[in-house]
């Protein structure tokens, strides 16, 4: 049986999204996003929507750029304080004791603490509602040697990652694996 | 230490989305899409990317409507299997077993056993690459009742989503609460 909640913003599980930007003074900055995503494969895009109040804003609309890092357990509380301050008033990146690292491909800073981040140049803007959906290239993707598989691909199990529950604003972790992709379905086929 | 990885459609985590259509025969199809997300609060929107090639790519663009379903663990093998499967040659619910309920708000079905259903009403196209972005204006959201905590709200630990590993292509469990967002982050204020 199942029962009517509403229009709401309930999707499991959700990222949380480390957004790096030079605001207006060249100052890094850096904001927590849930809303957002993979967009496409080729070229391969993400996508982070933010209010327009927020400081973050006008960093990206101005330099075309940004960075999505992948928040983890080991960073939880600076994740979280990068979304309840603002830039406008305090360098969060200090307060956070996060390091910046200017990117060298666009023209945004990342913070170094976090073991995975994707370099983006802004390819579409898209005025949804409150939100703005800003979509950026994935130019390249850095991540921490110590994520890394025998394959070379970073372990989701090594990096952590925390899933945003947007019913319960909560951080839970990642669990184990249960099957695999494109595979488990073929006893169906 | 960091490495290059290339531009690679890594993010942790991945929803695992059932994208519920009519075809053009008005048959239900189902398919499974980790690249979307909510993109906006007000209106709520959710985010689902499709390859033209898809089958239910013509049901979302000629019906202007589709489903999100939340894949858990307890139909993980339904779900992988409607991600190999094309509606253009079976009849995916059947197949799988799940039974098509037609939405009362906008055209498209959903599968029942799914524990989360979001109804859609297509608010925006967008061509990105070889992949277009769908932005679906969310008009409700159903749950099954036995999700629902005391407060109402889906409990992410009843539903189990599915966690999808962008990186190794698995489905992994959601682990334990490990903070409140917009909470365990004041320490540093």
């Amino acid at each position: 049986m199942k029962q009517s909640l509403g229009a709401k913003t309930l999707i499991f599980p959700a990222p949380v999204l480390m957004v790096g930007t030079y605001d207006q003074t060249g100052k890094p900055n850096l904001m927590n996003a849930a809303w957002g995503g993979i967009c496409c494969s080729d070229p391969p895009c993400v996508t982070v929507s933010l209010r327009k109040a927020r400081h973050s804003y006008a960093g990206i609309v101005e330099r075309k750029a940004f960075t999505v890092g992948i928040a983890n357990e080991m960073k939880m509380t600076e994740a979280d304080y990068v979304g309840i301050s603002s830039g406008k008033d305090v360098d969060k990146f200090s307060i956070a004791n996060l390091t910046p690292v200017r990117s060298e491909l666009v023209d945004a800073p990342y913070a170094e603490e976090f073991p995975i981040i994707l370099e983006c140049r802004l390819l579409h803007t898209l005025e949804i509602g409150i939100h703005t959906q800003f979509i950026g290239e994935i130019v390249d993707v850095k991540a921490d040697k110590a994520t890394l598989g025998e394959d070379g691909l970073p372990d989701i199990l090594k990096i952590k990652p925390l899933v945003y529950d947007t019913a319960h604003k909560g951080y839970h972790a990642v669990g184990p694996l249960l099957g695999k992709a494109f595979s488990i379905g073929k006893k169906l086929l």
